[in-house]
């Protein structure tokens, strides 16, 4: 099944059905751009929790070291945005890049999960672009300017539950439609299974909180007016612009 | 004005007026330690954003060097604990140290505020506990397992309004009853103003945000059991205890 939230011409927030590029609710059907709805993210986090270095060659380009256990960081829910929106970076940044990752919605509160009961707690799975400002990121002990910024999470528009998802899903991310990232899930470092395990053993996770899984090979900067597209195979496409002021 | 949030006798949560160790509301009036009310953090928070090395003396200490500007990073809702709580430990740890902070409690929706309007946007003050698990602290980039963990973020339980704290505030920890820490916010070296213009220079800042300021110098390691009391002048105390599994 999958899924999308939006705001219905009412302005109530409903969660619909997603097929054939269509939302249903009740009567209603509605293209996914159309004008009388919007888009919203595939659920309000209290927080997401990001990992980096989660793929080798992504490790690789940025001449980092593989971590022996996951390297977390958290996006507060000022930096939700959502399919269509025109997020704005932090002003007078010299560079700000796209990081295309597979979202993890997470359905139930949850500590202490074990490995082998982690699918338990997913809802399902969605695209996330990891917005980051490399200018800050680059100087910070802790990534807050780098990657906590107002809109450095786009979310969504498609919450696909798992059995939609092939376990070596690509991701991929496209920029002015051209193809920048592509990556497999099967190349995740630390699997999502071990990366709820890990992150529960610290903190609890809430219904709609968002792990993010890191992203692979291929990022690069954005330039203002850029249109960015994250894919994941089995969920669908994330699109959003850019502003870089 | 000093205010106190609870939960009182009929489950309700409301926000009464602090006097003389009372909570007052509406007819009813419960002494701060009563059985009959279960004492919250003065706000529910979306994110907690955390200022570190924000005294010269605990950046001695550390042996860190002083940032050229602030040090930020974020504690997420699941870190709230309140006064009485007991906060248990992540398992397995050496060493979890308190850190006593003044609490920025924020009253209104903001980004972008000027150094000059910045005390607009505070609704008042109160005391954090900035409990800190320094092995893995030491060990990430983030600090997510060393600081934003369930539990990590004592917070109350007196919201003071700004007029009721000397410019020279003192804030002090003791455990078990000794003061292990006391410096006086005359010493922040990025002062109040100057933490939320550049906070909000990044991130929007909500109502019931909290900025935990910093902690001055004498932090160290609590045992199992050990109570807590953070003491910020004219706010009040907050007392809480560790299990240290």
């Amino acid at each position: 099944m999958k899924y999308v939230r939006f705001r219905d011409p009412a302005g109530a927030v409903r969660r619909g059905e997603f097929e054939n590029g269509h939302v249903q609710f009740g009567n209603e059907s509605y293209s996914l751009e159309s004008d009388e709805i919007d888009v919203l993210a595939p659920s309000d986090p209290s927080k997401i929790v990001c990992v980096g270095r989660n793929y080798a060659k992504h490790i690789d380009e940025m001449g980092s070291d593989t971590p022996d256990r996951p390297l977390l960081f958290l996006k507060g829910p000022n930096t939700v945005a959502s399919h269509g929106d025109t997020v704005t970076a932090p002003a007078g940044k010299d560079r700000i890049d796209y990081e295309a990752e597979l979202g993890v919605v997470i359905g139930e509160q949850c500590r202490h999960v074990p490995e082998a009961d982690a699918m338990d707690v997913v809802e399902g799975f969605t695209c996330v672009n990891d917005v980051s400002n490399r200018d800050d990121q680059q100087e910070e002990r802790n990534w807050i300017r780098g990657k906590a910024f107002d809109g450095a999470a786009p979310i969504g528009p498609v919450l696909a539950t798992p059995d939609e998802v092939p376990d070596d899903a690509f991701v991929r991310a496209r920029v002015n439609g051209e193809v920048r990232q592509y990556g497999s899930l099967e190349q995740l470092i630390f699997p999502i299974p071990e990366l709820i395990a890990e992150i529960t053993t610290y903190l609890t996770l809430e219904p709609g909180d968002v792990i993010a899984t890191g992203t692979p090979e291929g990022v690069g900067p954005l330039a203002d007016g850029d249109d960015v597209e994250i894919e994941v195979e089995g969920v669908g496409t994330l699109e959003h612009s850019i502003r870089v002021p």
